[in-house]
């Protein structure tokens, strides 16, 4: 019986790649990843109702015990700033709305963790997500991987606080 | 019979301003004006859980037929523009999940609606707001006052493009 299931998130106001790993006594195995997605003809509002509806199901689905979502980088560009403040809101929202804690990693901390190189690229996260997870392929689209490595970079951490038994 | 109810809001993540006008054959009537807080003690999670939760049951209680929302002036500062994204995306969301369609002001649109000055102060935007809805005292705090004035503008936008019949 797995002891612990991971929710990894990489949110987005159009897409928001979503994973699902469960950790017994083994390695964490994956369950399931891919993108929500809601369309840009849509009006925000109901982007985000979409959105949050689709995250929603998958923590009822899965029944994740915690949760971890890349925060992206901020640049000094308020409009993206902006879109990124409302996609997170949605994620953290969800996550308290079932009850799970929800951590948050830089990209850096999220490429470090799974790669050993902060500045790595997608690629670089694909391969290495597909190899700790021991995938036949890579995982595709690169939101699904993002959301992948999250969940393994929050895995690292909770094994690195001793919040995993052995 | 009220032909329509609007709902105005002053988003923030740890005080959001409500206000709940009618408006029949009449001038509109304040039914309903206040702020939903959540403890600064609280995680943000916690915090986006606590005023979701009420601003539905607001609307659950009211059923407002429009809504609009005050969109903050958003600086250069980016951890601002943050919150304010996170605040707004569940005023969007909540207006969504209920089917009410949600409008958006600027401060200086909804000052320049009630008082006439774009730049009015906040006790300026009270008293013209005490002023248009003949209130004996004026409303407060701030949060609830703002919120009352973007409903107010908003009811004059509607009347302006005709959406309210005579």
């Amino acid at each position: 019986m797995p002891s612990l299931c991971i929710l990894g998130i990489d949110p987005g106001t159009l897409r928001m790649g979503y994973a699902v790993l469960t950790v017994g006594d083994d390695d964490p195995a994956p369950v399931a990843w891919g993108v929500l997605a809601a369309s840009g003809r849509l009006p925000l509002g109901q982007r985000l109702y979409t959105l949050h509806t689709q995250l929603l199901e998958i923590m009822e689905r899965h029944h994740p015990t915690h949760a971890a979502a890349e925060e992206p980088f901020v640049s000094a560009n308020v409009r993206t700033a902006l879109a990124i403040g409302q996609a997170q809101g949605l994620a953290l929202l969800a996550a308290a709305q079932k009850g799970v804690p929800l951590a948050g990693y830089s990209p850096r901390q999220v490429k470090l963790a799974v790669t050993g190189n902060g500045a790595a690229t997608k690629d670089q996260v694909q391969q290495a997500v597909a190899f700790h997870l021991r995938l036949s392929s890579l995982p595709t689209p690169t939101d699904a991987s993002d959301a992948l490595a999250v969940a393994l970079c929050h895995w690292q951490a909770l094994r690195e606080e001793g919040m995993l038994l052995p």
